[in-house]
């Protein structure tokens, strides 16, 4: 079997170990005097991928999500996931010894509040949780007379004995060029926003913003470039960069010598103390910020001003660079998948492709498609979701040696991918029925995967005002599914970085998105339908927010979306009779949009072409 | 011309009386040492209509809009409102004296703060804002050094000479037959909620809310009948009632003797300064209490445990009796709409009928079918909206003897009225066509007619799962203008009492309306489109949010609405092709319904039954 550059398909996943290492814990909990450890899956800089070395839960409970948070109490354990995880989580721990519990239903602080007793202290690890957090556990812990204590060194890496060392990888700068804004233009936005705050200084918290505050990526958390590091910006003079000193190359200290002094991680608790002494007003984004930062901070003596992360509105907001930059790099990716999948209609026929095989070679077609058009993929976004059959309905199932099965014809496939390339982000999501030609599937497919399609073209079609929020847009996603009872337990999308995270707010389509839509911002739009033991529904498509426009007179101004994402959806599983015109004409608009765009990048590759050609003919009226 | 017994049409404002006025509120400024003066229209309870004595704002500046805030310097006056005042407050206030401004542009606070100096001090009432207001302007202002000061007595009750009496009328019981729950069980379920909220005592400061709880009505504030007091609940013993002593009947203090003490408005001081002598924690809603009632609370030891009022939710989800009682009031009020109508079709077609003839004649309709049906009239449940042509545009128009005009043919004509009957709350709104049979509406009136109709068409069919907010919904009722570059500066919908406030929350359907849907909550669905100068639209039903249900295997339990609101909607100005086959199919089924349903209270009125029977035909396609 070929092999992936990004990805790995092992299972590091040890369930078995679950047992041994949480009794060292509770060992330590027994020392420390804890009736609780309460363990949520981040890190110091709240990350949602992690570095190998900070996959405590992972490493702890066997369970390999993106979020999760685990309480271990003296005689049980719990672990708390949401819906996309719920499925995965009870197949991946030891569930005689782990409790896995839908945070729907249940609120894990007020889960550990009904179990502990007056008096009882629970541990957490102050680098694991922001300011904001730490006061909502503790105020519900406190109301039943318990303690929320924060404990270093984190028990957890005291028993890790065999814990991999840190990444090394140089950080590089992103040319101006792909940013679309010098870091002089960004630090004066910033500096305006904390003098707004009443505040001296911003102490920013977040790697993404410090990675677009200075134009840098790094090579620390596998599939997002950002860069480990904290960043000090006073409203007068040079800002301040804390990163390991290793990882700075000339290029970049010699990019940054104007606007920044470059300072040791280490050296931020001696700076903090200083800016105490001057009794310096620091503004710092208590939802983000770890706890351990504010109590450096207060120790010191500086005055925390409590305010949003000023960085994350104009990073979400994309230059125009970036804007360009996200279309050329959707035509690329856009190329790969369309080879990708005119390769697997025929090859996956016979039901000969498993799901690793399918996720290397569209990784393959990702690396070759990029190099021909002389910008390569740096990374993907994420560990592809290559799903077959019931694995679809696992909504972020990661394939691995021991679950890999194959493409079975008459089944549907669901693969969610994306790539890092220099220029922007991505990350798609296509379903597509395995079988040869004459083979369809049947009408409940047909009408769940229509019913998803009718919910991306409704949100890819609205034009909507100032001030509209994706709390505001998520029904349009959902009301076709909502029409028939159905329904699909995650958000329908997210905000995606510019050569950044493939998770970056603050904008959401959910039910909770509450910051407004603004030009230039990147969101998903992904709905989807899942059947438990049968098969996942995912249309995903990005979608860039364009400026309003005033298109005749009388009106007023109206923003809409721009679809980024350059792929055919899968004709054999529209039933037509359920599109009104308005769809069909949205549809046969965007696959003539798409084969537009991605013929030149299959020039000369005969088979893409011809299957291009017929995957984005109109739909005939069925 | 005939009068009224529920509203009146004079223009009580006198707007050429607010320079005098407020430079007499000047006077007392200076005296205080006060840079400002802010005043929000409102009473001690927070109440929309106010009784006379109530009205310092309408006195102050002749502005008698629901919703509005007049901040007062040495040298300018502005007037805060928002989208449905700005074209009225323009018109009723001398413009010399007072700016007007919206509050979509210019926060009051904010404006207020850009204008105060290093030390100056703004004054307010603290009877007339919450604590969580007076933070929050209190927060701004300190930014600049300005300091936010409550002065009793309110300087403009001072300067208010003629200020009118209080009205007298007693407190009556709503009988459990209507409100379906008797005080002792809504009692204990408010208990639960202060347990809840590890506190031992409620301080219940909404009208609406001690009204419900006590299962009372009073005639205090007109078109809502209310009480005005306040309620006092201990997790143990009985219950206190705060009322007007001369208000309370043998027959109230008889029902009431078991539950709880009935003490004069005087007392509560008294009581809270002995709670504060006990140390008591006491639940209290700091976005509507006032603060002056902190301010008693605190300086008597008191220990305020913030929190939503616990009345709030289990008012707004009907009881059994009261859905009942609402469908069985909509049966009436439709019937009288019908007449009216019927009667306006023919009688307004040559102009001859004006705005305060047809609010009347409404009125009659409506004291005249409930009498017959048995049920009395009680009030309106607000003054009647009747707007001819481009005074529809005025989306809280009122009427008055000065701005009455005919209603002309060839223009549009919208109702927005309603009813206050013993079992129910009424709030309907239907714009119609005037002219003789042969005239017809032009294109543009029924296009945008019929877009704000399949708006209020999607709203009444959409399901939806629990959970889901107003927030979420909101847009469903908006799309159809915002493809077309239109909207609307309202929400779509608020929240009815049942025999209370025809607007209580918490429920609305609003960008910002963030409560969850629950079985039982009546709330408006009323989208509209206003064309300043020509017409406005609005098409109003109220909506009943019903118990979730599952309707086949495998779908997840959903919720709906169903209309409570029964009158047909102007056929003339529908335009066919605009609906689809579903939007068609629910306007049918809908007059289908409405016939059956308003047939039986029209027997022997030949050509009342006729007109509904033409107007409740099914469509015919376009």
């Amino acid at each position: 079997m070929e092999s992936s550059r990004f990805q790995s398909f092992d299972d590091g996943s040890q369930p078995e170990k679950a047992c041994e290492r949480i009794a060292a814990l509770r060992r330590i909990m027994a020392a420390e005097g804890l009736a609780a450890w309460v363990l949520p899956r981040t890190d110091a800089w709240k990350n949602e991928y992690l570095r190998a070395c900070d996959e405590r839960l992972a490493w702890l409970t066997g369970f390999t999500g993106s979020a999760g948070l685990l309480i271990v109490l003296e005689d049980q354990a719990a672990l708390f996931v949401d819906g996309r995880y719920t499925l995965q989580a009870a197949e991946q721990v030891d569930t005689a010894v782990i409790t896995v519990l839908p945070v729907a239903d249940h609120r894990p602080a007020d889960w550990l509040a009904q179990r502990l007793g007056d008096g009882e202290r629970a541990g957490f690890d102050p680098w694991l949780m922001s300011r904001a957090e730490v006061r909502r556990w503790r105020s519900k812990l406190e109301r039943k007379g318990a303690h929320f204590v924060p404990v270093l060194p984190d028990p957890v890496d005291t028993v890790w004995e065999d814990r991999p060392p840190p990444p090394e990888g140089e950080i590089f700068l992103h040319p101006v060029r792909f940013a679309g804004m010098t870091v002089a233009e960004k630090l004066e936005l910033i500096r305006a926003r904390v003098v707004e705050a009443d505040a001296d200084h911003v102490l920013i918290t977040g790697t993404e913003s410090t990675s677009w505050l200075f134009n840098i990526r790094g090579h620390d958390i596998p599939h997002t470039p950002v860069v480990l590091g904290w960043t000090l910006v006073p409203v007068e003079g040079m800002a301040e960069l804390f990163v390991e000193p290793d990882k700075v190359s000339e290029e970049v200290s010699d990019a940054l010598a104007e606007v920044a002094f470059i300072r040791p991680l280490q050296a931020l608790d001696a700076r903090l103390r200083e800016l105490g002494e001057q009794g310096a007003r620091v503004l710092v984004d208590e939802e983000h910020a770890a706890e351990e930062l504010l109590r450096l901070l207060e120790d010191a003596g500086a005055m925390p001003v409590p305010g949003r992360d000023p960085c994350v509105l104009p990073k979400a907001c994309k230059t125009e660079a970036e804007r360009a930059g996200a279309r050329a790099a959707h035509v690329r990716d856009g190329a790969a998948l369309a080879r990708f999948l005119c390769w697997l209609e025929t090859a996956a026929a016979d039901g000969s492709v498993d799901e690793i095989a399918a996720a290397i070679r569209l990784e393959e077609f990702r690396v070759d498609t990029a190099e021909r058009a002389g910008e390569p993929l740096f990374d993907l976004s994420f560990d592809t979701i290559s799903a077959a059959g019931p694995h679809g309905a696992i909504v972020h199932y990661r394939v691995t040696t021991r679950s890999n099965r194959p493409l079975k014809p008459g089944e549907l496939y669901l693969v969610d991918s994306g790539g890092q390339y220099r220029d922007g982000t991505t990350d798609v999501t296509r379903t597509v029925f395995i079988g040869p030609p004459g083979m369809q599937p049947d009408a409940e497919m047909r009408r769940h995967y229509t019913l998803v399609l009718k919910g991306m073209i409704a949100l890819s079609r609205v034009r909507f005002p100032k001030g509209t929020t994706g709390a505001n847009l998520d029904v349009l996603a959902r009301q076709f599914l909502w029409e028939t009872g159905l329904d699909y337990d995650h958000g329908t999308g997210h905000g995606v970085g510019a050569f950044l995270s493939v998770h970056e707010g603050p904008q959401s389509i959910s039910r909770i998105g509450h910051a407004e839509f603004r030009p230039g911002m990147i969101t998903s739009n992904e709905p989807g339908f899942y059947l438990e033991g049968r098969y996942g529904i995912r249309i995903e498509n990005l979608i860039l927010c364009r400026e309003p426009v005033r298109r005749a007179e009388g009106e007023r101004e109206m923003m809409s979306f721009e679809t980024l994402t350059l792929c055919p959806v899968d004709r054999r599983l529209i039933d037509p009779t359920l599109l009104d015109p308005g769809e069909r004409a949205w549809l046969d608009g965007y696959h003539r949009h798409v084969r537009e765009a991605l013929s030149p990048l299959l020039e000369g590759d005969v088979e893409a072409l011809a299957w291009l050609e017929r995957a984005c003919a109109p739909l005939t009226k069925g």
